[in-house]
């Protein structure tokens, strides 16, 4: 999994049935230094996530896992949302 | 999924039984400043897309599922037309 | 799914019973100019094609779908020889 | 797999059911020098490791595999802890 | 697939069942020039090869069916001894 900023809202009206009804972000991954990076990935929000925040995203199979509905046709889903995280190398 | 901009038009003959009948086209993903960049991807456009039209792309096991043809041997899909995103990271 | 160059044979004697009779290459992809770059893929070629030849290559799960046989043990097969293809961003 | 250091614990309280009860850690790949490189990994952690303990990572799949519950919505685990290694390149 | 070379053994006592009497070495992919490049991944090796042996590694939910065991909890495997590969872009 990997910790990713809520970057904005992605709109699709013609699109796969299975997505209908998923609320899809745009996240970047957080990098070393606790700033975004990277390419942007279009993720299911399932909780209702704010611009900014900072979540837990999953990617391939297990989106679907996750979503909990066999008829999802995603592979990128939110986990959660990251409290806080310590890690090591953000103190060298 | 991705967000990419839909290249141009792919053309096999001799290919297998698992991508009869099914329209591949070439994509690229769009990066942060709105460009697009990276490899190109080839994907199956159940849609009937324009070249220059942005989509989103999904790769992996979940492009079968997408298409509902278990016969179908893919591994990326476009899943829907994006007609916007407004992602902070734009703005900046 | 990828548009590769084939570059040539690759023999394996002592090797998984999944593999046997199974004919190995080694790909690489084509890149934004036409030209081949980035490392070299081994996947099976079901279709006998010659060293020079445009292929589409797909990865993962699906290598074993494409195959339709449950028994292969591979990642990454040959689905077709490319005809031709027009992407835009090769005329910019 | 791959070889990777602990650097810190990762805390969620919104989180997806498939999630509760597991203790996430972030990891990062330890390359060729035996220093830690790229992206943090949010993985669960099913041993108990401490900060900076060299562990084995799976990714994909798998990870729903090895943690032995099909109700996990995972797909990073660590999979055991790693006493040595003896990698040629190392001596170079 | 990818054409790998043998770096070392990896030794873990504290691991997944599903890792229980699999031997585990690193490998590194060979790239355009023969030499290895890039990150080190922890492979299950079920022949037994030796260090420096040129090999066919597999990732991926693949690994698992090359293994022919249900239980084995792996997302890489040496699928093969390479004996030669003759590729276009050694010879350029």
């Amino acid at each position: 999994m990997y910790i990713c900023k809520v970057q904005g809202k992605c709109i699709s009206t013609i699109k796969n049935k299975g997505l209908q009804g998923l609320s899809l972000v745009g996240v970047q991954k957080i990098n070393k230094t606790g700033d975004v990076s990277g390419e942007i990935i279009v993720v299911v929000d399932p909780i209702g996530c704010s611009v900014g925040e900072t979540v837990l995203v999953t990617t391939g199979s297990n989106a679907r896992y996750a979503l909990n509905d066999s008829g999802a046709t995603v592979d990128a889903v939110i986990l959660g949302i990251i409290d806080s995280y310590d890690f090591n190398l953000m103190e060298e």
